[in-house]
């Protein structure tokens, strides 16, 4: 039985999540911008949050499978290792002086300990304590508490760098650089560790294989609303470009026939689609009250020639084009009625970034009271966990998880 | 018997704090910064980590008055009102046609709906919802979610408005737009309230009557170490006028012989002296280890016709200064030690910002685990409050309470 | 034969410029933000611009007063010394310690000498050169190349901190801290210098003694379009409250009868409103094409008990509200018909900035080259100026120039 | 008879220089910080202005061939125009949709049409006028005067893109977007144009094929300072690892024998190693006073297996180093003599960037007065150039232009 997604909401079964761990203590309050976190975090209570998180799913007969985990058995596997030390070992990054021999270093490590430097981190300091340093000027000009290895922990929001829609993963450029190296760790684990290389061929590989910026994609703008469409929010992270390459090679294989873009704002506070806009069951969406109504892009399989058709939506038919792609007459929209400050508030605080077990029961922050009672009165099931650390990055429940499989809504 | 603070460790009898309330629900992504907050907050954790702390003090035997109560009790009193309300309702931020009807629909409020209204805040449309509105173009020109009047969510940082100092107290100029109108609040209660009215002459006030930018002072920045001395540190906010003003006042009525000026490196990560150095007993002190050595300036009476004499000590001296200045033959120093990155998380998160209840027992925030260990490694007992949310705004319990009792250290 | 400003437009008699000098000198990279320039200048280049806009204007028999010389001239009085240097001279600024000495030493120069002092600034290497320094922690602290005295580049748009509408002036409170010593320059002078002082009550003071942010108001905001009606742009800079004190003073002089204030964008480009609309004759605007149609408001003298009437009027309406003011059917608007990223740069170069000489006769800068053919192909007669280095401040020829007397326009 | 530049003072033989174009006019104020320029310049100003440094090359003798010229010839020969477009045309860029259709209908334009448009950019609107729009969404989202096609500004620094050192070539992998695209347009020249081709293998090509942030190098920091040496800044731009495969390409082809790497502070104001240092003769050099001294690296050809070897240098070395790789006992360096504030000035204004014609004659801007009286006192011949237009990018004389023919330097 093998891996696959087709819905938002139907039942969950399989899901990978990144418990935190050393890259978070590597946040300061002057690399937390350029890391992309908006404040330093408390480790020791954002594993216990994120122990309650994993507990949860588990509870609900969810199978958890933690990147760390995956990953260190993947390394253990010598083209696994090979993929990610080339990967990460650019004579661009280190010099003709320094590569092969930090290479080296990293390459006489168990998996387990390579995984947790490759995601950790390493400073110089730590480098140089343990190893022997090469002669280079890349390695003489750092200071000693500089990054050699910079740590990796946007992989607490484990949705981006890797997404499923249906018979199929991506694995995704990512915009940033302080995101892009998580990308080959998930390459490796889909293509090497047992779990999925047992699975051969039974789901396919939809991202180029030199995918990078401009055409970026990342998880958090993906939903995969069900019955063959996907809806897609075009963002500062995700560009029209690599949207029309996925509706390429989803088309191709059959495994979707509808594609909904949105343009989203190109602000932080909208980073990815899902903190403003997920599915709480079938045919029912969570808002945030500040989003307004979008303009978007239907995309089919192309006709008479063309490989893809392209239908313009003014911004008023943005539920009716989210709708028609499902094939229902309408969608329920909920968005919690408060006063413009407050909705910023809670939609920072992802307030709309939930994640769904089954049809109606979703997991969400404690601390989003107001979006919390929002969905409850509209006979929603809320389980919730602590946030007051986890969300410090600007990420929910549906941001830290992975689903691998999934059922259809209904 | 009167009011006085005595030191920074002697028995801690009576202090103020600033239960947080609406403030803090108006802070949004949008407004945090210009409001001086690096997060928003989940104002009813907040208000239950507050309430942990207020419960702490009270154990210890401490008496606690909220802000919020002397405020709305003050303003009861005709001439504290008429203090506030025509400081708050100035014809240079409200205009000619609105300054005054706004004024007569504020003076109908209660005390403690004022008190609220002030500290809270209020948009235009909740004043429209209840209030008639005056035809001017100041108001016409505003959104409906504008503010009508700034909340002022650094009240939680009741430290900073005003400063106990031996037998006298400051209310000070505050150097950012967004805590100016908290001095007046502070203002009204200590010469109104009937608690500090009834005290009469029998404490000073230090500060200026028209105290404003660029001589300000903040009380984070001032330490009254004991034994006739004050530490204070000249930041981004405390400026070397208002030092040499305070100087002069204290001097002048015999109630400090020295003050130690420290010129602190002009940066939001050390915006008050105590966020990186605070005392622990009647010779200890508590300092990041990113603060290093800095110049610093000892002031005592002037001799010879000169009202002050000022003398420069070179960074090295730093320690050698304030021990002199409390007649000892030198100062214990506490430092963490802990890679960079380390301890640049922990003081951002508070970590030397103690308060101490009596010598050698201080409150801190449970988060700062490294400082906490290193202080009682050292002998000092430490209390631990949680911090999740109060933290966001950069403070700890030193800067959430202003002691207006405290007996000498020894 | 007094001093009034009863039209943009009419035959222009008198005006006060500023001639660039030390001041400019001042401009670094590191300091040009906060002094509100984009670039540094080239400064004998600039004062050869600037020769050849004064002889311009003198050509068409405009009589220059150069503020240098009003300044040091009024200087020479000792109520206007005591006047500027009181206001210079604050403990606030200087602290107790050395605002008095600091002051001794300037008052023994000479009124020109004094005034080269003030808009030139002085650094503390400069002043320690030649005279004693006190001992205070204020100077103490100052490195030898900061500015003991900040220098006043702003001088050169003349235009902003005083602004003559029909038969009075007001002398303004300024929005950045940059430029709020040149009002008492200007106050000085009014008040003190024998050009103006012989004309005793032949004029108003329209503005409030205390002025101060957030009620501030900047010359380059005032547009008297003529006929008793004044057209005023609520910037980042001039704020509705401002605008309010203005009207009320007019009105009650009954110097004007109507004043329309447009709401405009808060933004860097759209600092001033001559820097996107200004006349070019009694009935004709020119206009930036990016400026869009704004929210604007009328303003008349109350009725009924109250003191002023304001009309709301939409953007669709804001050139009709203009005209009204006027008492004309409508007024002509030229705007050049160019792409928007041309519109934007000649905005940028000061194309809308045009100083009148009289009705249809303009100055701009030569290197506006579409707008200036615009302002041709419209019958309008364009004397062009250099401004390679002048127009680096965002300023142009209104800008630069304080007309003191000036005809109506028809 | 071959391209060769054997040092940076030694008769000026041979130079590329690009005419500003179209390409400036597209800047304003609200891209031009996204295309590295300060201000927005008057482009036909400009122009008169490079013409004028034109001609004062070709009178003393030096041939002036322009960019624009070189690439259009370039783009005629099919090689070339399948380089230059396949390195644009990318569908990482473009999406799949539209970049073929696009590439066609450039594909039909003649070779100096294509120059104009790769270098001048063109819009969205540009575009749609002329020629049929592909059904995409990447073009859909797109505003009509958004670019399709980028400006290239900073062609204007012919410097940059490419850099010839001793017998060979480095086309430039660059820093920053906004001139990632230059570089192609070198290698279409130095690969596809007659003059280049004809030659053959006669010069080397240094740089890598791939190369990519972060390894990238910028011709500003390379100064060819004879006598096989090198002297490179390690800048924000220039990478160590890019210097380190720079001396390995130099030594293994025996061009040069030494490299000395200074590591500059990476800020704005020290962006290319020639806006601080440049050499005037053969053992002479002009150096901002800001500069101050600076840690450097020597690079030799390696022994014992070592394919190089490093020496690290501290910061009072510097000259020593310098002059080491010379042979010389010592070198001389000039540095003006004033206040901090004026040095910066001047060097903000390019005072160091000069480009020697022959040994001790050097072309500058004229606005650099005191940088230039400096020179002169020292026996340097100064020619000045105007640059109020063209130094708004940061660039002067040195920046404009790149030797494709020098001799050494004596």
């Amino acid at each position: 039985m093998s891996f696959h997604v087709d819905s938002e909401t139907g039942r969950l079964r399989r899901v990978i999540l990144h418990r935190p761990g050393l890259e978070l203590k590597r946040l300061t309050p002057t690399n937390k911008d350029e890391l992309l976190f908006d404040d330093v975090l408390w480790v020791k209570r954002a594993q216990q949050e994120h122990d309650i998180f994993a507990s949860l799913l588990s509870s609900r007969g969810v199978e958890v499978r933690l990147l760390g985990d995956l990953l260190g058995e993947s390394l253990e596997i010598p083209a696994a290792r090979t993929l990610v030390l080339g990967r990460v070992f650019d004579e661009r990054e280190y010099g003709p002086l320094a590569t092969d021999a930090l290479r080296q270093v990293f390459e006489g490590l168990s998996g387990a300990e390579l995984a947790e430097a490759l995601v950790g981190g390493m400073t110089k300091r730590e480098y140089v304590e343990r190893h022997p340093v090469p002669d280079s000027i890349r390695l003489h000009v750092m200071e000693l508490d500089e990054f050699l290895l910079q740590p990796l922990p946007n992989h607490l929001f484990a949705r981006d760098a890797s997404a499923w829609v249906y018979d199929g993963v991506t694995v995704n450029a990512m915009r940033w650089p302080a995101r892009q190296r998580e990308s080959v760790h998930f390459e490796a684990i889909y293509r090497h560790h047992p779990l999925f290389a047992a699975e051969g061929d039974a789901f396919h590989h939809w991202s180029e294989p030199h995918g990078a910026h401009p055409s970026t994609i990342e998880g958090g703008d993906v939903l995969v609303i069900g019955r063959g469409a996907v809806l897609v929010g075009m963002s500062e992270r995700t560009t029209p470009q690599a949207v029309e390459l996925l509706a390429r090679r989803l088309f191709a294989a059959g495994s979707a026939h509808t594609i909904v873009a949105l343009d989203l704002p190109k602000r932080r506070a909208f980073m990815h689609l899902d903190t403003v806009l997920t599915m709480v069951d079938g045919e029912t969406f969570t808002q945030y009250a500040g989003l307004g109504m979008l303009r978007s892009y239907t995309i089919t399989p192309g006709t008479g020639g063309r490989e893809l058709s392209v239908t313009d939506n003014p911004p008023e038919h943005m539920h009716r084009a989210i709708a028609e792609s499902l094939g229902l007459g309408k969608i329920r929209v909920l968005t919690a009625t408060q006063d413009l400050h407050a909705a910023e508030r809670e939609q920072w605080d992802d307030g709309c970034n939930v994640l769904a077990v089954e049809p109606g029961v979703v997991v969400a922050y404690e601390r989003t009271v107001t979006s919390n009672t929002e969905l409850r009165r509209n006979g929603v099931e809320v389980l919730e966990i602590p946030g007051s650390e986890l969300g410090r990055g600007r990420g929910g429940p549906r941001c830290m998880s992975c689903p691998i499989e999934r059922d259809p809504s209904a």
